[in-house]
């Protein structure tokens, strides 16, 4: 069974989270709209969701379809996956807290695309950059902190093993690395600061990025580049040094 | 067996989509630090948010003690009681679509609280206003235009019964009613004008209020009033006539 990913063809974005548990599992997937180029991609992608056929229709890309499924929202995917091929405990308790893990990455994402679209997510950044210093000098010193920090501890509390939840890989911590890997682009300056403080967190982002599926793919053209359409963005202005 | 909800004395927040499903099916719960009051009980939830005891520690309220179980991030709260009390579907692929609903309330949720806070979470909405203007406006004509429309395709797709999922009540609708009263609150000139098109969106949030258990539950003082603390908030500046 092959899947089908739906998402931007031309960043990495929300889809990269996906992307990055169906590599590590070996999963056979077709990432639909890049076939598709760059702009023809997008037409497909947004003529498939609008498709009035859809019983489940998605509000926003990423969506993978799963046989008859059509499951939308990065984390409720993730869920999916997790389960099916063994990136998330078995156990109903495991289960739940690494949900709540990806979640909390989902809110840590959401506010690092917020940075750069403050006022106006249909507007573009050079129409708010006034309001978009304002709120990456909150996020640098205080929000990045919080949650990293949070990861941190989590990782502190966590049974040995080295993982988000001890000794198995799971698909929390694969986002994690995906995580580190954006702020690292987006504000190198502001993480460099606080990397000391975040050894564990680091050592996740490192043996996610030697485990040898991800490793062939990150080497891969698959692995598309950090860009400033994305959702982490480097905008040099945002992250002094 | 009584479930502990922990979450800001003073606001309905992230935690009244916890309080309505626990409500609806009539569960044991103590809404911890409302018995506090004001002050002690945010002191409390603060410090016991902060317990180094915590294997998994949550990140922000609100939380669900469930026995050995401490639950946080909303949509995975409702996916654990969900499961537990009949608030979904049983079978994986309504599960996931019943998630899927929640998870994109959350992400309306999260703009609405943006819209009076785009630069600074951690500012006055008196330090943001102009900014609050500008993301208002977006919010008001677009966004919330495209996320109740989408839910109202969602109904017009779904089997016959009226609610999201069909014939059963889950805890999605439970979170539209919140969304649609949380809405009316805060953009009430918004709402009139989107509300014509919205036929089937005001029809679960009117069965909802007529549940019994919800009816009760509104009229009680257990239901706190909305206010300009919480996530919806009311100022008149930011939705014009």
């Amino acid at each position: 069974m092959t899947y089908q990913l739906h998402y931007w063809p031309t960043i990495q974005g929300r889809g990269e989270f996906v992307r990055l548990a169906l590599e590590e599992v070996g999963a056979a997937y077709v990432d639909v709209a890049r076939n598709g180029g760059a702009d023809g991609g997008e037409r497909a992608l947004m003529a498939d969701m609008g498709d009035p056929a859809l019983d489940h229709p998605p509000f926003a890309p990423p969506y993978l379809v799963d046989g008859d499924l059509v499951i939308g929202q990065t984390a409720n995917i993730l869920l999916h996956l997790g389960l099916r091929h063994g990136l998330a405990p078995r156990d109903e308790a495991g289960r739940l807290w690494v949900n709540q893990l990806q979640l909390t990455i989902a809110d840590l994402v959401a506010e690092a695309h917020d940075v750069h679209h403050p006022v106006g997510l249909g507007l573009y950044y050079e129409d708010q950059k006034a309001e978009a210093a304002r709120r990456a000098e909150e996020f640098r010193t205080q929000r990045m902190k919080k949650f990293l920090g949070w990861f941190e501890t989590v990782l502190a509390r966590a049974p040995k093993g080295g993982w988000l939840t001890g000794t198995a890989l799971t698909y929390a911590d694969l986002s994690l690395f995906q995580t580190v890997e954006g702020l690292r682009y987006a504000f190198p300056h502001a993480m460099k600061r606080l990397e000391p403080k975040l050894e564990r967190v680091i050592q996740v982002r490192d043996r996610v990025a030697e485990r040898p599926n991800i490793r062939a793919y990150l080497a891969s053209d698959r692995r598309l580049a950090f860009n400033t359409e994305g959702i982490f963005r480097r905008y040099p202005e945002l992250d002094p040094a």
